[in-house]
């Protein structure tokens, strides 16, 4: 399950891309789950690009809503997501990625971007930064 | 861990929502995940109302898009979320909730929304009803 997953062909991907709903802005939503231990790292958007590129390459690609651009995750950090399995929901508009994640997947240096909780009547930080993110960035972005 | 929850303080209420960034619709969306295997059952989305009362209550509640209002997870099929934990990311745009899900979340009686994948160049359906969704229903949602 861990060996580099066969790359999907164009007739595949585009039976992907036929089977999903994409929203007005013409994206859907990703969760990222390390295909392993189940937890989940992160939420962000995929245009059609981004899915298409990511069955193509094995590595995860998102599309950054700050930049208005396609976002091959770990480009600057290093940090990338290899694709182990894509899978979607009953309404076809939300993704579930397997992924194994390179080192950490949130640009604050944590494993998950998930770190925040509401417990005891406050919001506390549940996790720590396992990496300096002045170690992955020059300047921006994950 | 899997005791009832402590209700949270309107105060406390107060706090997660001003701290989370809602969407132009007014809207949150959320992961729901068995707190225990770990394994992602839905994504839906949240309003104000329905993450206050989803922390008030300890049961968790969507906005349901299709209807325009506030959702009960089970308030007719029975199969509720009980909420562990509410986490959200470091960009306050996206929730994980740590639930214990009675029976199934999919409306189509499986365990999980995310049912079909994409494997070995086509798409695959990778896990069956659980339950008859027609026991679930009268007629309609979740």
């Amino acid at each position: 399950m861990t060996e580099i997953r066969e790359r999907a062909s164009e007739a595949a991907i585009g039976e992907v891309l036929a089977a999903l709903a994409f929203n007005a802005d013409g994206l859907i939503g990703a969760i990222a789950q390390q295909f392993d231990t189940g937890e989940v790292l992160m939420f962000a958007w995929m245009s059609r690009e981004a899915v298409a590129e990511t069955l193509r390459s094995g590595r995860v690609h998102y599309w950054s809503r700050s930049r208005a651009a396609l976002w091959r995750k770990g480009e600057r950090s290093g940090q990338v997501q290899r694709l182990v399995e894509l899978r979607f929901d009953c309404d076809q508009d939300a993704l579930l990625l397997q992924v194994d994640q390179t080192g950490v997947a949130c640009h604050t240096g944590r494993r998950s971007c998930f770190f925040r909780a509401a417990r005891d009547g406050t919001l506390v930080t549940i996790a720590e930064p396992t990496v300096d993110p002045r170690t992955l960035y020059g300047q921006e972005g994950s």
